[in-house]
């Protein structure tokens, strides 16, 4: 893929900073939003990217950093993905088309790039509590700085902006929360809050008791002296009562709107009044995700993002399909939703949950077939991983589709609801180890390390999707203890898999070469790399033994054993953090034992890992092809 | 202490399971609720336990047996330290004087213990989560039973209880959600949420608004007949809009109350009632925690759990104070509230926050002193640390007081906000290691090794309480990294503590005992143990070296470099998971030395450990002294 830098319109063009859009008037706004959609479409029809979120908050964007003192003003976006414009208005105009592209600019706001990017982000919900904390940062400072935090409706369902809300109206303290609607997560929106907001926007009911009241009002103050008092105090109490938002009142927000967030210049008159109004307070505006790109806006969970360019009139790929092995390849988390339909055919216990992902974890054939078996909770993990214990504890078969770093919010559920109880939920782990473009906000690194101390876990990965199937079926039928299978991002092998499904050994691994001095155990799909090394060493004359354990939980300690014995040195091989993972649990069980052979572990090093594609970062981080043959030769080359 | 059985009154004497309440008229339920009472004082009284929260839901307990057909029947109690009551009525009376001791009863619901324990529990606010679970289990068995959660305010302000409400909102499932309202977590509630409710309880606003209404409806029904018509619409409406509960009612429940929960008969009444009421509903009451001991209802907080005798009719304790040493000494949660003070008084960057536990973690003095830098979240631990990381990026030095096993609720804002942005959060972890009588919920077992794996992490333990200290002045002059310093549940060392603090040398450890072959590295407090096995076993005439490493992470290499040219084996010791903590770092470090030590882990073993003394349990899992010593025998053995 080409990354070209489009050509911006001509006020765009002059606008380096918020400084610069400040000195137009405020009826070329509007311009300068349609430059700035257009500019964002020809970006990510050539390159790919975010794009529903951003393309729905141009006209926020824009008022926002017309009305506010940015970079002195603090604006906190949630998920971030949404900041294409704000990144475009702040001085990276120029660099966006190294937009997500390794050694380029985060698709997500962040520190260390720009003093505008006040609070990195990635995962949801984040942008009230980080908000709050600056807004008391502030007053302890005694600055008048202002505080806004951005936040979407699906954002807003998850525990961690309700803890915020929580505590920022019971402080009093002087932030805004733009609370932008457009009745979306990447999938739809779900939860009753969705439909209290759905109530607000049509406001059909609203509207009409409003205007009951007040007729009601005009005629009643007509009667005496007591009843025109009544009314008066009436008047004030039902226009509280009767205006929406009783929901973000009642927890100490004053609330305004709904209002049209596509109309900048309303926007920025509302913001412009805001800025005087002291207190937790909360600004309700309705957008249209993917607005201007009218393929975007009508399938708005396909628009959610592009990997590849487009048509920007009708939307169309530009690339050709590429019949290779590997694009054929079906994805992991296909070749789970799939498994998961078959499986849950054959067994009635069979239930699954997703936290707002529907899609991007493939729950959809499952929510299909089986709607009543198969839940969207919205953006909540840890509820999901509790839900799925009280399914279990009443003899359902939970599988909780999850991304490994959204589980990061589940642990506590993971540890006090479903291990210290024992109950066998099965978690399937999707965009385990480094993602790719996502970055490090959304690496899977940390799963293997942060479960493996927890008592009563299965974990597991498969090497390729045959591994996979057959894993979910043996979880299906296991009752012991819970279970995780961990698999990344991305496609499988592609191999021919086999109809049906068949039990594995538990806590066994598979010998898959047999070598001298060196032997490389591997754990999950990324032993595709340890296979392709020890191909290519063979063909040097330097003969290494590999097996794919398959389980970092139970570990196969007969298997190590017998490694023990054959080889002088080992090296593990994972897509997870180096420490406490699977390699760590090879050296703590031969850590005992006297005579034994060198220990190599290779995974994510103890660092942030940044975004690039999951190749660029795997030879990064020296994990890839090329970097195990050096390890091995090291360790050969110790020998002679 | 002594673990005496109390003697029951006789109603209920003849109470060994709910079938046994059942046969009782309802006019009998309140002198049931005085016996249980009565029996739950005596008991606590004599043998020390949680008590507040129990005395405060006797007579919803009696109602909730007396209605409901549990077992079959699924009653779901949230945190559990309120059960007392409901363990007394479900068969567990006469083994319940051994309530939180060693092999006793547990202090909270527990699935292994009794079927009428339907979710194993501790943390809070999971209540509603696995209620829905379970419904959903319910209704695709087809079958007829209820299910009941039972939360606390304090819980109701938990992310968690927040996305179950809004989920099953939405999903429109049968179940009945108690909302038991005592305005107390362990300490005083805090939030929005607190207001809200304390606004529909005392109701003053609601009651005049609507008498008022009420009113003007009346005059206005004399009026036309197309006035005539409005007002009956608006009548249903505003019925609607000025009855407490919007919050709840906007999130999809049907809202019930509030009514007094200490009228049995009432709530009898209304649960029987509630019965035919289909869909999500929510039946708030008001209780008063530690209802009918006066001590307990004047100062709720300290009497949330007693540890030792008292009378039962002053409160006063009955334990004469013990002079000893160990006694004196203070808590290390005490050294830390202390030394917070100390150090904000002097660096106004300092700022510190607890999820809800001020008294527990010693945040009070803080409070108190310096009450705008000082903050009482509420149950929100997800917040408090994504609320830190915001004061953090905005140049303050954030404090964060959390227990162990409640940090594993914040785990992803540990990674996302704290940690990817390397922002200079110090965590100071309360709880650390295994707690005692609270048991597997509350034991802080994961930590080490749920931290080790985060890149951009300080992680440390002190020895002693002058070391903690220094760690925490260390770490308010430490801007590089967040900073973990885990200390346990209970009392310091004793030792005299030096005036002011010192720097200490970050990733180096101290070496305590010089010896040869066995050498222990201990990691915290429990080095307490190491040098007690030490010097006794330097009495038989063995000799073994011992350093208090001080650091998990970083590792002091130089020291383990050094330690692997001098002894031939290492163990090492922690009181945490032997998965991925401190052991494990050091296993990891020298894997790859070809000529090493051998090396043991000591540490909490991989399964769920269950209640009592800390003292006990170490000694159960082998890392007491007696465990030491065994260990370092084997050791000296083998090499003989």
């Amino acid at each position: 893929m080409d990354h070209k830098q489009p050509k911006p319109g001509k006020l765009l063009a002059n606008i380096n900073s918020p400084s610069d859009l400040k000195k137009l008037k405020p009826i070329q706004l509007q311009d300068v939003c349609d430059e700035l959609r257009q500019y964002i479409i020809d970006m990510v029809s050539v390159n790919g990217g975010h794009f529903g979120a951003s393309l729905g908050v141009v006209e926020l964007t824009t008022a926002l950093h017309y009305v506010y003192d940015t970079p002195k003003d603090l604006l906190v976006w949630d998920v971030g993905h949404q900041a294409y414009g704000h990144k475009i208005l702040t001085g990276r105009r120029d660099q966006f088309h190294t937009n997500r592209v390794y050694g380029g600019l985060s698709g997500f706001p962040k520190r260390s790039e720009s003093e505008y990017d006040t609070f990195g982000v990635g995962h949801s919900s984040t942008s009230i509590s980080a908000a709050l904390g600056m807004a008391v940062a502030r007053d302890l400072d005694k600055s008048d700085k202002k505080v806004v935090a951005v936040i979407g409706d699906g954002a807003m369902t998850a525990g961690l902006a309700f803890e915020a809300m929580n505590n920022a109206g019971a402080m009093n303290s002087d932030i805004l929360v733009i609370l932008n609607d457009n009745n979306m997560s990447i999938d739809p929106n779900v939860g009753a809050l969705k439909e209290y907001l759905a109530d607000i926007t049509t406001s059909k009911t609203f509207n009409k008791m409003r205007d009951d009241i007040y007729d009601m009002l005009g005629h009643f103050k007509s009667a005496g002296e007591k009843m025109r008092k009544v009314a008066s105090r009436l008047e004030k109490a039902m226009t509280a009562a009767l205006t929406p938002g009783s929901l973000f009142r009642a927890l100490g927000f004053k609330y305004y709107g709904p209002t049209d967030g596509h109309d900048v210049d309303g926007l920025r008159g509302i913001l412009e009044d805001l800025k005087d109004v002291k207190g937790p307070k909360l600004l309700h505006i309705v957008t249209v995700k993917g607005k201007g790109f009218a393929p975007a806006e009508r399938e708005q969970t396909k628009w959610h993002a592009s990997s590849s360019p487009f048509d920007k009139i009708t939307g169309k790929s530009l690339v050709a399909p590429k019949p290779t092995a590997s694009k054929s390849a079906p994805k992991y988390q296909d070749v789970f939703g799939e498994a998961l339909v078959e499986l849950a055919s054959n067994d009635e216990r069979i239930v699954s949950m997703t936290p707002a992902m529907p899609s991007g974890s493939s729950l959809l054939p499952m929510m299909n077939t089986f709607p009543e078996r198969a839940f969207d909770v919205g953006i909540a993990e840890q509820h999901a991983v509790t839900f799925a214990a009280g399914l279990a504890a009443e003899g359902k078969k939970p599988f909780c589709a999850i991304y490994s770093s959204f589980l990061q919010r589940g642990y506590d559920q993971l540890v006090h609801d479903v291990a210290i109880q024992n109950l066998p939920v099965v978690f399937c782990i999707d965009r385990a180890g480094l993602v790719g473009a996502d970055g490090p906000t959304h690496h899977g690194a940390y799963d293997i390390s942060f479960m493996r101390a927890i008592p009563n876990m299965v974990i597991s990965s498969p090497l390729n999707e045959q591994d996979l199937r057959d894993m979910m079926f043996t979880a299906s039928n296991y009752d012991e203890a819970s279970w995780a299978i961990r698999y990344p991002r991305g496609r499988a092998t592609g191999m021919q898999v086999q109809e049906g499904f068949k039990s594995i050994e538990i806590g066994k691994g598979v010998q898959l070469r047999e070598g001298e001095d060196v032997v490389i155990l591997s754990f999950g799909p990324i032993g595709k790399y340890a296979i392709e090394a020890a191909e290519k060493l063979s063909g040097e004359g330097i003969e290494i033994g590999h097996y794919d354990m398959r389980f970092a939980k139970p570990l196969d300690v007969d298997l190590v054993d017998e490694v023990c014995r054959k080889y002088e040195h080992i090296i593990t091989l994972e897509d997870g953090s180096q420490l406490g993972g699977f390699g760590s649990a090879v050296a703590e069980y031969i850590a005992e034992k006297p005579d034994r052979p060198t220990l190599k572990i290779m995974g994510i090093p103890d660092r942030i890992i940044e975004h690039g594609t999951q190749e660029e970062l795997h030879e990064e981080i020296g994990i890839g092809v090329v970097g195990i043959i050096h390890s091995v030769k090291q360790k050969t080359h110790l020998k002679v």
